[in-house]
């Protein structure tokens, strides 16, 4: 079975009774499928039903945990801390997301800390529908070790990743989502598939050289943006995500694939802000459509059509594969099948087209 | 007069002296000087004594304004916003940061936003107050144009920063003070008075192209750290510090040495995140203990004697400069020199050793 173009509701059906055949509840697994197909529109195909059979397999393996519930088990003032027990990720980050929202709306910004989490999506999810909300959103979370401190050789901190979601008017939402590494593990992974090199700041080898070997790259540490500074960046979040809410940090984060033993125990931050606090949203929507338009109309470089708002190309992507079909790899799509067949379903009654 | 060693408590007294007599009060004035001498504390000369001409000179030009004082025009739950009335800059931050804090420690989190400020010396001084006051602090500012967006060639963003602040125990404490771009504007204007050239990733020309030539950068645009991904974070810095607050955005913020017709307009987020709702303070120094010594025993690049933490070579750099003395480059000592003679002081009263 090659590439093919899928329907994104159909997709989103087969991840949601493959994930209740594994155990969730209807309502639990419909948020996980939701969360995936949403990275898979976007074209962040990383986070997309990629993850989808690790989750099974974490599920089966009783270190994601089905029996229980994210509590909330602070609540004072704007601030509230969440035990996600282990769940799926992605109930436990929305579990979050209302918290952050919900404070938002008495306070004016809810400040949510999390810890047992698991590998939650991308960021993005949440960012958009705190966007839908018409809510300032920024999402921190840690992740497995992947980059080594400045002058250090051995990974430390995950790709800790930010997102910040902010509503416009008529033009596209801001929506920022970014790993604070250089480059994802993934793509170095991809460039050795394929027998290139990569860039010589992407990645140090074992012994702290930058590498333009992907094998070199994988045996050492990713680098962080802007050198010290994403150091700093990532360390940051790792405070915030670990050690202020009590989830794992540095390298005590487990595996998403490497360790079925034990919890992932990510920890996250949700912080919403409620823009109505300052303005009537309507103004503030105003406000950053002319800003958005100033910024769109900068002179631009010889062969950049037009200057792009973070998150918008992503946007476009979701909106022609919404109604052209999703298009997965061809090994994603055979694991999903094998996946389908297993609980009698079929991968191909999702396909728009042979 | 060459270079010299000057004790900072005697340079704070004459940076007070002469803001006193530019007509800013006792209290106000101390605070500024405390700003400016903790930044050459730190060998962040950039931010330090050498910006007390021009903050004299907005003052008489009236674009600084002493007549008033930062109101607090809103606050309702957790948030609040703070109009600076377009006084120096330092004397807003410091309202900011005593309301982030007082709003931390009623509700677990507090959010304040700034408008109608001015360049506020380096956030490390408010990072650095809010960590002796056990507090977690992040502060945004935007700044004058800089940057372009990503594609685009012409200035728009600033090098708009992000410091946050994290207490520890015994080991140093986290404070990150970073810009959004690659490199200063200044270490550009150095390498060109030094006929350097400069790293390729610093800057664009004015066609948009990477440039190693320092006339050419300075006729372009920085370029932000990590590509499109410091192009988002400085956005979102511009969208909180200028949209949310009602204060300048883009290219609207003014500059602190071309315009002395009007005020800067700059905006600013301080957030404050009380710990003590997560840990009594005591355990989470503990556990940033641990974590810190963590970090520190990652193996190291040969070469790399240890590995520092985010703030921790300015740490050193205070300790040392506070028993040492604090070395000025000659041209500030010689600004300083004639400005401290116009009010009958001699700045060689605050020398060390000839």
């Amino acid at each position: 079975m090659g590439p093919r173009h899928f329907d994104w509701r159909r997709l989103e059906e087969l991840a949601t009774n493959l994930l209740v055949r594994a155990g969730a509840s209807e309502q639990h697994a419909r948020t996980v499928a939701q969360s995936l197909v949403h990275a898979d529109l976007r074209g962040i195909e990383s986070h997309g039903l990629a993850r989808l059979p690790i989750y099974l397999e974490r599920i089966n393996a009783g270190v994601i945990r089905l029996d229980s519930e994210p509590k909330v088990i602070m609540q004072e003032g704007a601030t509230a801390l969440i035990d996600g027990d282990n769940h799926l990720g992605a109930v436990v980050g929305m579990a979050a997301l209302d918290q952050a929202i919900s404070l938002a709306r008495q306070m004016g910004v809810g400040f949510v800390g999390v810890r047992h989490s698991n590998h939650f999506g991308s960021c993005s999810y949440y960012a958009e529908q705190a966007i839908e909300r018409g809510q300032i959103l920024l999402v921190l979370s840690n992740a497995p070790e992947a980059m080594a401190p400045t002058g250090g050789i051995r990974p430390f901190f995950g790709t800790n990743p930010v997102a910040v979601g902010i509503p416009a008017g008529k033009q596209p939402p801001f929506l920022l989502d970014m790993a604070t590494s250089v480059a994802a593990r993934g793509k170095i992974a991809l460039a050795e598939k394929r027998g290139e090199s990569i860039p010589a700041d992407w990645a140090i080898d074992s012994e702290g050289n930058p590498t333009t070997s992907p094998q070199a790259a994988l045996a050492g540490s990713l680098l962080p943006i802007g050198g010290a500074k994403g150091y700093g960046l990532a360390m940051f979040i790792d405070i915030l995500c670990g050690i202020l809410t009590g989830a794992a940090c540095g390298p005590g984060v487990r595996s998403l694939y490497d360790n079925l033993e034990h919890p992932q125990n990510i920890g996250h931050v949700f912080m919403a802000v409620d823009i109505e606090r300052f303005w009537p949203l309507s103004v503030f929507q105003r406000r950053m459509d002319a800003y958005i338009n100033e910024i769109k109309s900068v002179p631009r470089r010889a062969g950049i059509e037009e200057i792009m708002i973070p998150g918008e190309i992503e946007r476009r992507n979701m909106e022609s594969q919404k109604s052209k079909g999703i298009t997965l790899a061809t090994g994603i799509a055979k694991e999903l099948e094998r996946l389908c067949a297993e609980i009698g379903l079929d991968l191909r009654d999702a396909c728009i087209e042979e």
